[in-house]
């Protein structure tokens, strides 16, 4: 295995020459290898990141692992997310360059929900070698754009090979110390907001689902659903003002979500009907059954923030905040139960409808 | 989807009953769910939190993110591993015990690699729905005892369902602001130091898919592959005494990551083949055609450290630290090329012959 010929160095250091046993059936090899994906996917990155990362990493890809210096008076965030092919994407619907965005996109909104800014990211993926190529450019495409807008740098990650597009992402955020937002510390009376319209998403997955080819980028309905952006200004608005006693992004929808924000406060909640800000469902949607409620309550992928006010606190809320709606839609009560109050005045206990992958086989 | 029937309180909040559209065909519900899952995972591991977290993880399972204290005087390492079915392991033969310590084992690796301490580590865990009961507990056991034994808690994570299973861990640690050892700081006429023997992991997992059924926890030969121990104490020793130049862990095996060494700091490396401690191979190994010398220099697995000392400094290392050998193998040379010294004086190139993802199909 020991060759005597010259390192050749094209592109990368040492060309690997040598197979090591592999756990399944080797096939032929092509060019790619782990350094050379792992150099392009830094190179790609590379224009964000002295802007974006603030100088806080000092050290990023090609060692062991990153450093970042974080701030004395601040807390580190970290979260992580799974993003997988046929679980919550589908290679032939969705554009590589939504699948960059949106898998750091809904990374950093839980960083949003605690009322922090994120600061820097890992990524980990795994793909197949027919996709290192174009396809990784159109990826690292839209994930450059999101690393920028959300000003969250590229610090590391691992790379593999699979048949199936295997993403993860961790985010490390920061948040001033004391300010922090979290799910437990909503109270009885507290009002419930909700930023935005929910169902967007879920209607924009269904458009998506039900049209032929892949989706397209400039599609109103599809887009929330493609390129969410999270409400990283609100959060941190929120946390800042200390506004909101508990607070928790809308990933698997408003039943769902809400019920683990009750969960942990140890609390109910009542909601309005008529005050949910709603999907607005063009006569294509309705005509295909889908019932704008029913999307706002369970839809998932909204990115939207739900957050709790104490009553004396809601005067210091604005309508709009940044070109985005806050909704009081409900409020907190003492009974551990969710209940939706309806146009005519009755309450239904209802039950989370969101999105759990443990629930059904996606 | 709204129904009236009371919310069953059955160990969860909110029991989930409504489903959300599918991206695959849906198959019948069981009781397992998301929530119930993070907290079995969360309650696995709550007996290493006070001890191992050391009060620096101030939130953890069950919010939006996880929230950690930094020391100032301190710089964050933030490292992630795959960990995946047919690539990294397999299901029927790898013990769910030793996957949970491995998988933890070899992302704290990284961080003993920059000389640092690990905190606290978040869990990506895909997982077959028949794989939550027993096989979820084992794992989680070895997990447990992983965390226990490197001081790491467990701080967050994210789980879904999948066919098959699928892991990524993300590992934080910490390291003395200006201690940390890198890759890139090599210089020419250090010497090349080994922890341990080269090529034990290579040799077990061999010895792991040669045999019938699982793999046992006690054989000896399989005993580092299934179980790997990361040189913490002395990463933290060498970047502490500043002894070490530039350092790497030996997880894709010796020629692969001393090219990346040497690539990093832009130098090259002799190697002296009789100084390398290769695995001791019983005959039945030899028999096979297992060649140590090989498996010394191409295993991957074995998570041992390989570090560069000035020569002035050599004098500062002990022979062993800790039980654990510490060998000089070669030294690193200005020509930017990988040589083997043969026992009869000759030198001849070599090139990386570890393992990479992209090189050839798992």
């Amino acid at each position: 295995m020991i060759r005597k010929r010259p390192v050749e160095d094209q592109g990368l250091y040492y060309r690997p020459q040598i197979d090591r046993s592999p756990l399944e059936n080797p096939m032929p090899r092509k060019l790619h290898n782990e350094d050379a994906i792992l150099r392009k996917i830094r190179d790609s990155c590379r224009s964000s990141w002295g802007r974006a990362s603030g100088q806080s990493v000092s050290l990023g890809i090609g060692d062991d692992a990153a450093l970042f210096h974080a701030k004395p008076s601040h807390r580190i965030i970290l979260t992580c997310d799974w993003f997988l092919e046929r679980t919550h994407f589908l290679r032939k619907k969705h554009p590589p360059d939504a699948l960059g965005w949106k898998c750091l996109a809904r990374a950093v909104s839980d960083v949003a929900a605690m009322g922090g800014a994120p600061r820097c990211f890992l990524l980990s993926l795994a793909l197949p070698e027919t996709h290192t190529g174009r396809w990784l450019d159109l990826f690292l495409g839209g994930l450059r754009r999101a690393s920028e807008k959300f000003q969250c740098a590229l610090a590391g990650g691992d790379t593999t090979r699979r048949n199936e597009i295997l993403i993860n992402i961790t985010v490390l955020g920061e948040v001033l110390a004391g300010r922090s937002v979290l799910r437990s510390e909503a109270r009885a009376n507290d009002v419930l907001y909700v930023s935005g319209r929910l169902g967007e998403a879920e209607l924009g997955l269904r458009m998506v689902r039900r049209n032929e080819g892949a989706a397209s980028k400039k599609d109103r309905l599809t887009r929330k659903h493609l390129y969410p952006e999270p409400r990283l200004a609100l959060g941190q608005w929120l946390a800042k003002k200390d506004v909101a006693t508990a607070m928790i992004d809308l990933s698997d929808g408003l039943s769902t979500d809400l019920s683990r924000l009750c969960s942990a406060s140890a609390v109910g909640a009542l909601l309005e009907k008529v005050k949910i800000p709603q999907v607005r469902t063009p006569d294509v949607a309705l005509k295909h059954g889908h019932d704008p409620l029913q999307l706002a309550l369970h839809g998932g992928d909204d990115y939207e923030l739900l957050f709790t006010v104490p009553p004396r606190k809601t005067r210091l809320l604005p309508k709009t905040f940044r070109g985005v709606r806050l909704t009081a839609i409900g409020k907190i009560t003492p009974e551990r139960e969710l209940r939706l109050l309806e146009e005519n005045g009755r309450e239904s206990q209802f039950t989370p409808g969101g999105w759990d992958p443990f629930r059904k086989k996606l």
